[in-house]
């Protein structure tokens, strides 16, 4: 099967989709719940409200260091659903496939979810598969779904952030989005950068039990810290003032945005939080990030301000102060 | 607004995705949740086992008589909750557009998603858009993935057919598909086919105010009517055989698949519902469905039977009775 290609027959519903089914994603994916096989699956019942967050996935290329499609967007939808305080539990799959794809290729892409679903502790339980003809995709897209549940009385939400708040970050930015470019451009022999793609699931659940009093978590993905703390500044209707000296950016990320121009506060992170807490509530949190794996190198980069609410400033290493526009253009398509 | 063209930027996730979500998206489809504007919608608790499905629509042409590829694909998840039984609730969008995409196109595609949900008494609550460069599309791919809520003690699934039932359809067949296929073979304009596509949730809440022994629900989508019946057989490990001559088809169906060599049993419906249920409700289905727009023409095609489990036979009308295989090979690509 493996030297085999996708075919236009494999999205048409008949006796080969079938095939791909039984032998593919049932056989890697399979669990009580997608192994219902009917229209749609019926789940428990949960108790709490339900968070439900939608993501496609068109990343170039499919496959880069630190990850491939198939990670991404199991952990883009569960990151999601968690900096809205849920816990996620299951996924949908919907895959667009271009016919010609190599089915090595996505055997691959299937174990990647397979692990990447295990270790963020949610199943896949319904998924849907089409073909298109080749030259009308490219390679491969991918829908992920998610539902979670959010216990009653917990409210995090990016009109939340107050005045006196901190902003901090579970460690390095831009690192998913100079990984891809760097494949792209073709330096990326000359770099060691990696995705930072990974389920942040785990670390926020220490953050939550660590305080009740979170009031903004919202991962920086397409746009950079940058993008979304714009966001959030307009939602919330306060300032945010960050810290250019304490931005934590690796050396490799420095270096590439430099070469290519780029600026890594716009540039996407996929294994990134960003968490808004009171300062009374700072320490607490950092402690609890920096016992996680993925919260080692966790600091405080900024704080709301009552000033110039809806924008975002840089307090400069010289002292200056500047403002931190939306992102613009088309900076980076296709980064995720 | 409306001669402009998606650009690579609508889909960066900056200020251009931002005005586009507010011009259009939130405009035309905005509720309650859908505004809430974070990562994941929190959405309140429901009782009773939540029902999941996801559906990506690549339908071409995106336009076609009876509907376009928005309408489909409200009613291909509506539906495909509905024949689990469940009431569906919520609805996720996620588009991957082509960049040049016409504006005014997407927004008639958005406004014909509004009032699909309306009619079918569904919310969109949350959604993404990816925007990929000329030639990596096909214009507009589709994913919707839905959330329905299935009542304590209900029970339907393809794999309760017992032999003793009978098999109901709620009208003609093939219309769908042979819509899809008269438009690009260019025959439409000698036709009047029309896709049959349509939110069959108010249907099925009469069959199932009428009784509570459905046995099986199932939309014959992609494969047809046919290939459905197969998956069944299979999962319930019963025969079914099927009465030609009580199988409802239009002249326009039978005429464009005489002209273009296709069996209406295999042709995509997207307004049709395959009902089992044990003879003696029969009658009492068949009167409530006659009661409902969708249904007056619903009548009873086949049965189940004993005999060669896993199989699904057509006695002809000349009293013969042959094999229906499932459908192999790629008849129709990228009909919904």
């Amino acid at each position: 099967m493996l030297n085999e290609r996708i075919l236009l027959s494999h999205g048409a519903g008949g006796g080969a989709s079938q095939r791909l089914l039984d032998e593919l994603f049932f056989h890697i994916l399979g669990n009580e719940y997608l192994l219902q096989k009917n229209d749609a699956v019926v789940l428990p019942s949960v108790q709490g409200r339900i968070a439900l967050s939608t993501d496609s996935f068109v990343v170039q290329p499919l496959f880069f260091r630190g990850g491939n499609i198939g990670k991404l967007a199991v952990c883009g939808t569960v990151n999601d659903l968690a900096v809205q305080g849920a816990t996620p539990l299951y996924l949908t799959l919907g895959l667009i496939i271009e016919e010609g794809f190599l089915m090595a290729d996505l055997l691959k892409i299937v174990e990647s979810i397979a692990e990447t679903c295990a270790a963020a502790g949610v199943k896949i339980v319904a998924g849907d598969t089409k073909v298109v003809n080749k030259g009308q995709a490219d390679g491969l897209y991918i829908n992920t779904t998610g539902i979670g549940v959010v216990p009653e009385g917990r409210n995090i939400s990016g009109s939340l952030a107050m005045p006196g708040d901190v902003v901090i970050i579970n460690g390095t930015i831009g690192e998913h989005g100079m990984a891809i470019m760097s494949e792209r451009s073709g330096i990326s022999w000359e770099t060691d950068l990696m995705s930072d793609c990974a389920p942040l699931n785990g670390l926020i659940e220490r953050i939550l039990t660590a305080t009740e009093e979170v009031h903004v978590m919202r991962d920086p993905t397409r746009g950079g810290v940058a993008t979304t703390l714009n966001e959030i500044a307009a939602q919330s209707g306060v300032g945010i003032r960050l810290n250019e000296t304490d931005l934590p950016i690796t050396d490799g990320v420095r270096g590439a945005c430099e070469m290519l121009g780029f600026d890594p506060l716009y540039v996407a992170n996929e294994g990134k939080v960003l968490v808004i807490v009171p300062q009374s509530q700072a320490e607490k949190v950092l402690s609890a990030m920096h016992d996680h794996p993925l919260g080692r190198q966790a600091v405080i980069i900024g704080e709301v301000i009552a000033d110039h609410p809806g924008l975002v400033t840089l307090r400069t290493g010289f002292g200056g102060e500047r403002i931190l526009d939306m992102l613009e253009g088309e900076l980076l398509p296709r980064i995720c």
